[in-house]
C-alpha cells in the first residue's frame, strides 16, 4: 500500500511538473540508514525495563494525577499541577518557561442534584453531572422527552415551562455532542426551564460524563446537564408509557472573571535553524468530575509529548530544527481566550517559522496511524516519511489526510501550519475514548504504561525526522 | 456428545442393576412427537411480534423498575413492587398469594463519603458505597494498601488505628468476594478502624458495587465501604510511592428491627398430581445505590420465571404436576431470615413432594447451558432431558453437573430437593453480569428483551416437560 502510494504520488508530481521539489524532498534521506539506527536506538531505550525511560510516561502522569486530582481550567490544583510539571521539566535539565495565559472567566461548579419525584413512591437523587458553562438554577417541572432535535420540534407544543430531556442514541461523538453543546439554546428557544442531555458516551454504567456546552444570543440561558444514558433511556421508556415524569434539577454555578494560568513551553533548540520550531504538545486542564479526572484528556497526551521531547534530547541527538512542547492550559471550554489561542497570538510573529503543529489529545492506546492535515506537497512529503521509517520498525503506517487538527493546534494550524496527530488503536467512533472521556472514570486505570511508552517512541521518532530533516516539511 | 452420555449412561445403569428404573424414566418420552411441538409452539407464539408474549419479561420488568425504583430489603419501595406484581397476576388470572416473611432487621444506609485530604493539596471526595449491613462511623485515619489477605498479615504491624485500603485483583467473584465479606473482620482483628475494598467487578466506570458484609463474635465491628476499582488502584500507586495517605471516612447506617416483607407465591395446580410441586423464581429486593438498581439482580430473574409460567398457563396447558412460581424477598443480606428461608421452613411439610428447584440470579441472556445439582439418576435423567428436547429447536444443550445450587434455591436444595438454573452467555467468570451486579449500572440497559424472551421460552418448556413428564426427575 505504501509503496502503491508512493508510484501514485511521484506520478502526480510528475504530471504537475514538480518533480524538481520532488527531488529536493528525497534530501532528507540523505542517511536513511543512521536515521533508521538512530529510531531505533529511541526504541530499544524505552523498551528496555532497565532504562529511565520505560514506564516514564506512566510514571509521570500517576504522579500528577494522584497527587493533584482533578485540573479544571482556574482552579488551584491545575496551577500546582503546572508548576510541579514546570519544576520537573527544569530539573530535567531542559529550558523551560511559563507563559501566562490571563484574564479568562473561569467556570466553578457548585452544589448539583436532580431528583425524580414521579412516577416514583419517594424521591429519587439521580446521578448527574452539570455541563460546563452551564448557568445555575432551581427548577421543578415535568418532563418532555426527545430523540432528536426533530423530535423536539414535533413535541413544540408540549416544551413551555417544561424540562427537555434529550434521549438521544449515540452515533459518533462529533454527531452525538450536537446535544450537549446546543440542547440547551433549542430547548429554550421553545420555552424550557432546563435541558439534561444524555451522556455522550457509547457504554455507561449509570456514569454521566460532562463537557461544554454553550448559548446564544437573545435566547434565554437555561441550566443544562448530562445524565447517564441509562437513565434518559429510563425516562424515553416513562415518557413513552404516559407516566408523568416530575423532576427536580439544582445547580450551582459560577462565572468568575479574570482568572489566570501557564502554558508550560520546554523546547529543545535546533543546532542549525534554531528559529524553525516544530510545535508538539496536549493540554493540561481536564473536568472535574471524579478523583483522577484528566488522566486520559489530556494528562496522557502532554505527559508523552514531553517524554518525547526528554527522549530526543538524553539520547544526545542535535536536531537541525527547534523541537519545542507546550502543555496549553484551557482546551476543555477555553475558546479563543484558551492557551492554545493565546499562545499562537503571542507568537504570531514566528508563525512563519512554525514547521509543524502536533497534539495528542484523543488517547494513548497503541498507536496505528496519523493524521495529517495540511498541502498537498506535504501530504506527499510526509507520506513519504511516514512509509520509509515507520514501516521497517513500527506499526504506524497510514495517514490519513485531513485528520491532523484538533483543538489546540488548530490555533497554529489558522496560519496555515500542518497540523498532525496520533492515532491509536480505537473503534472507528472510538469507543473506548469516548467510553471514559470526561466522565469520573477518566483514570489512570485506562493507561497503560507499554501503550504510552510505544506513543513516546512514536512521537519522539517523528519529531527526529522531522526536526532533521534536510528539507523542511513543506506548507503548500 | 448428548449420545455418548447416553451410551455412558446405559453401560453405568446396567452395570449398577438400575436397568429397570432406566426403563421407568424413559415414559417421560411416551409422546415426544407431541411435547416437542408443544414446546416449539410455544417459541413460536413469543417470537412472533404480534403476541402479548412478545417481549412482555422486558415490558413487565422496565414498568417495575421504572416505576419503583430500588428495592432493598424492608423499604416500602419494595413493598409496594411487591404488591403491584402481586396484582398483576391476579389480574392475569393466576392463583397468587402472599407470604409473609417476618421479623427480620432491616438495613437503612443514611449519608456516606469518603474524603481524601493527603496527598492531594484539597480534599477531595471519593465515589464509594457502604457494604451492606456494615455499621456507621466516622473515622479520619492514614490508610495502608494491601493486595491480599496474607499481603495485610505481612503489614499487619502498621495496621493499628489505620485504614486498610484492599486493592486486590479481580479473578472471579468467589474468590474476590472474600475481601468484601470478611475484609472488615481480618483488618479489624490486626486494629484496623475501617476497610475499604477495591469494588467486586471486572471493569468499572469509577463505579462502586456494594454487597453484604459480615462480622465475627469478639472482632471489633468496624465500617466497610466498597471504592471503585480506579481508586483502589490510585491508593496501591500512592502507597507503594511512599506518599502519606489521609482519609475519612463518613458512614450513617442503621439496623432497625422487626421488619416485614412477603413472598409472592403463584401457582399452575398440577393435573394429576397437585401435590407433586416443581418451584422457579428469583428475588424482588435489590440494593439501592443507583436509579433502577435491580433490574438484572434480580428483576430480571423473577419476571422471566413468571412469564415462564404465564406462558404455559396461557397456552392452555395443563401439566401433570403443580408449578410454583416464587418470588423471594430478601436475598441480598437475608441469610437465615430471609423469604427463601423462611418459604422453606413454612413449607417443610411439603418438602418431600418438591421436586425441583429453580432459580434464576446470574442474568438472563441468552441461554447456553443449565446447571443441575442433585443425585446422579437426577443427572442421568435430567441430562437425558436437555438432549432429547433443547438440542433439537434451541441452543440450550449443556447441562454443568454441580451448578444448580442458588443462594434461595439452596434452602430448598437442603432437603434433598434437585436445583436447577439458567445460564447465560458470558465469559467464564461472568464479567458481563459482574459488571454491573450491585452497583447503580444494573439498569433495564443491561436488559435484551429478546434475551428476555429466550429465557421465558427456556424455562417455560423445561417446566412444562419437568411438570408433565410420565415419571418425576428422581432425587437420587
Amino acid at each position: 500500500m505504501a509503496n502503491q502510494i508512493l508510484v501514485f504520488c511521484l506520478l502526480a508530481l510528475a504530471i504537475t511538473g514538480s518533480l524538481a521539489r520532488f527531488s529536493d524532498i528525497r534530501k532528507k534521506y540523505s542517511d536513511i540508514q543512521r536515521n533508521q539506527q538512530i529510531l531505533k536506538n529511541l526504541k530499544d531505550v524505552v523498551e528496555d525495563p532497565a532504562s529511565q525511560f520505560h514506564h516514564s510516561a506512566y510514571r509521570r502522569l500517576a504522579y500528577l494525577v494522584d497527587t493533584y486530582g482533578p485540573r479544571l481550567w482556574g482552579s488551584q490544583s491545575l496551577e500546582l499541577a503546572i508548576q510541579d510539571l514546570a519544576n520537573q521539566i527544569k530539573e530535567d535539565g531542559i529550558d523551560v518557561r511559563l507563559e501566562p495565559v490571563r484574564n479568562f472567566t473561569k467556570w466553578v461548579r457548585g452544589q448539583e442534584s436532580l431528583t425524580l419525584f414521579e412516577p416514583r413512591p419517594f424521591p429519587q437523587k439521580l446521578k448527574m453531572i452539570g455541563l460546563g458553562r452551564s448557568v445555575g438554577g432551581n427548577v421543578t417541572a415535568d418532563a418532555v422527552v426527545v430523540t432528536s432535535f426533530d423530535d423536539l420540534q414535533a413535541k413544540a407544543h408540549l416544551v413551555p415551562g417544561k424540562i427537555v430531556i434529550y434521549a438521544v442514541p449515540w452515533v459518533n461523538y462529533e454527531t452525538t455532542v450536537a446535544y450537549r453543546g446546543s440542547g440547551a439554546i433549542e430547548a429554550a428557544k421553545l420555552g424550557a426551564v432546563a435541558a439534561l442531555v444524555r451522556s455522550i458516551t457509547p457504554f455507561s454504567i449509570e456514569s454521566p460524563h460532562t463537557g461544554s456546552m454553550s448559548y446564544a444570543a437573545n435566547v434565554t440561558q437555561i441550566p443544562a446537564a448530562a445524565i447517564a444514558v441509562e437513565d434518559a433511556e429510563m425516562f424515553l421508556r416513562m415518557f413513552e408509557r404516559g407516566q408523568r415524569i416530575r423532576l427536580n434539577l439544582y445547580m450551582e454555578s459560577w462565572n468568575v472573571p479574570n482568572a489566570n494560568s501557564f502554558n508550560v513551553v520546554a523546547e529543545l533548540r535546533g543546532s542549525v535553524y534554531p528559529e524553525k520550531i516544530l510545535v508538539l504538545g496536549g493540554h493540561t486542564d481536564s473536568w472535574d468530575v471524579g478523583s483522577q479526572t484528566g488522566a486520559n484528556d489530556d494528562g496522557g497526551g502532554f505527559v508523552t509529548c514531553y517524554e518525547a521531547l526528554r527522549l530526543i534530547a538524553k539520547s544526545g541527538l542535535t536536531p537541525k530544527r527547534t523541537i519545542r512542547f507546550i502543555a496549553w492550559s484551557g482546551e476543555e471550554y477555553g475558546g479563543s481566550l484558551s492557551g492554545a489561542s493565546q499562545y499562537a497570538n503571542d507568537h504570531k510573529d514566528e508563525m512563519d517559522n512554525h514547521i509543524v503543529a502536533f497534539e495528542s489529545d484523543l488517547g494513548s492506546r497503541t498507536p496505528v496511524a496519523w493524521g495529517f492535515s495540511g498541502g498537498q506537497n506535504g501530504l506527499n512529503y510526509f507520506q513519504d516519511l511516514v512509509s520509509t521509517y515507520f514501516k521497517p520498525i513500527y506499526n504506524i503506517t497510514e495517514v490519513l489526510d485531513g485528520e491532523g487538527e484538533m483543538v489546540d493546534s488548530g490555533y497554529i494550524g489558522s496560519y496555515g501550519v500542518p497540523m498532525v496527530r496520533n492515532i491509536g488503536q480505537d473503534t472507528p467512533s472510538n469507543d473506548y475514548y469516548f467510553t471514559f472521556h470526561h466522565s469520573a472514570g477518566d483514570s489512570m486505570s485506562v493507561m497503560d504504561p507499554d501503550q504510552m511508552d510505544e506513543n513516546v517512541v512514536g512521537i519522539a521518532s517523528l519529531f527526529y525526522l522531522l526536526a532533521d530533516a534536510d528539507v523542511a516539511l513543506p506548507r503548500d
